[in-house]
């Protein structure tokens, strides 16, 4: 049986680029430095891991069936801008003034990986087009190859319902994640967003 | 108040080099691949901080009053070999053969810091060496200008207590750490440790 310690050290390896030496490092600085923090922190990933869901609006992470952004009165019902992952609308939301909704797709369309139209959502989007509030659909996926072919469906399907496809100007760099870029290229790229043709 | 997935972004700040982007990829990360690990941290995590205490004999981290190296039948007590942490000891415990006891420091002497002899444990220490069973002192603390003040006041306790004082043999680089340096280069210049003079 292994130590508190040596399981704490296993524990911290599911985090997102942290080997055996990060793991470590982590579990030294908790209980040397802050027993506190650890002690909330355990609290609040224990509560997080039960209770935070999706939006069944927009798919987004919420702990109610319905978001924050998407239960708002103050936001603009017709736009909706359809992103990747939630990370993606987090880094839109902080760095421009966009006051719309959002699609989060929770991936891309990947048939190689079995991921298709349903898997990331895009019949209840479908569904929400119809509805007909929506008058614009920003497409704000990743500028990858499987970021772009998922740009070009949602395109289709917004055309299907009459609504107008649009996608963030260029300026977000080729190959690049959403995610990563500075605030100032995204809010220029998204302020000017243009038609999808 | 601010969302659960807010609170979770937060916590994880508490974690050495995890600034907001580091901490909001990991709470997305645990909430859509790994909710069952961030089950499995939160409980041990909670269970470490209020478990995992400091061990009465070498002060290295332990669940137990006196920790499993230090009550192994099967370690050498004539050898005593001096950290200034638990991730050095760790280190030189997986590249060495090393089959001695250990003594942490958990710090260095510090006196701007007001870290004294008092704070890093030595008259506990000195105590141990008085009661004779002790041969050899390795001292192996870190290259840096504090790890060598620490390491010289280490081998004068030493010698006032008959015990042979050593060091690890140079090739640990100078200024660097001792947890980082490769297991090849760690496990030669802890064979290669030389008296002190
Ligand atoms: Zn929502
Ligand atoms: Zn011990």
């Amino acid at each position: 049986m292994s130590s508190l310690l040596e399981q704490l050290i296993e524990a911290f390896r599911i985090l997102p680029g942290v080997g055996q030496k990060t793991a470590q490092r982590m579990a030294y600085h908790v209980l040397e430095r802050e027993r506190e923090g650890g002690r909330r922190l355990a609290a609040v990933l224990a509560d997080a891991v039960e209770r935070v869901g999706h939006c069944e609006r927009c798919r987004d992470f919420s702990e109610a069936p319905v978001c924050a952004t998407c239960a708002s009165q103050a936001r603009d019902r017709h736009q909706l801008c359809v992103v990747e992952s939630p990370a993606d609308r987090l880094a839109i939301e902080q760095a421009t003034g966009y006051r719309g909704l959002y699609f989060v797709l929770q991936g891309r369309l990947s048939p190689l990986d079995g991921i298709g139209p349903r898997e990331i959502g895009l019949d209840r989007l479908a569904q929400r087009l119809a509805e007909g509030e929506v008058h614009e659909l920003i497409v704000a996926t990743n500028p990858t190859v499987e970021g772009e072919a998922t740009a070009h469906y949602l395109a289709q399907i917004a055309r299907q319902h009459s609504v107008r496809p649009s996608r963030l100007a260029h300026g977000v760099p080729l190959g690049g994640e959403l995610e990563y870029v500075d605030r100032g290229t995204l809010s220029h790229a998204f302020g000017s967003r243009s038609e999808m043709e």
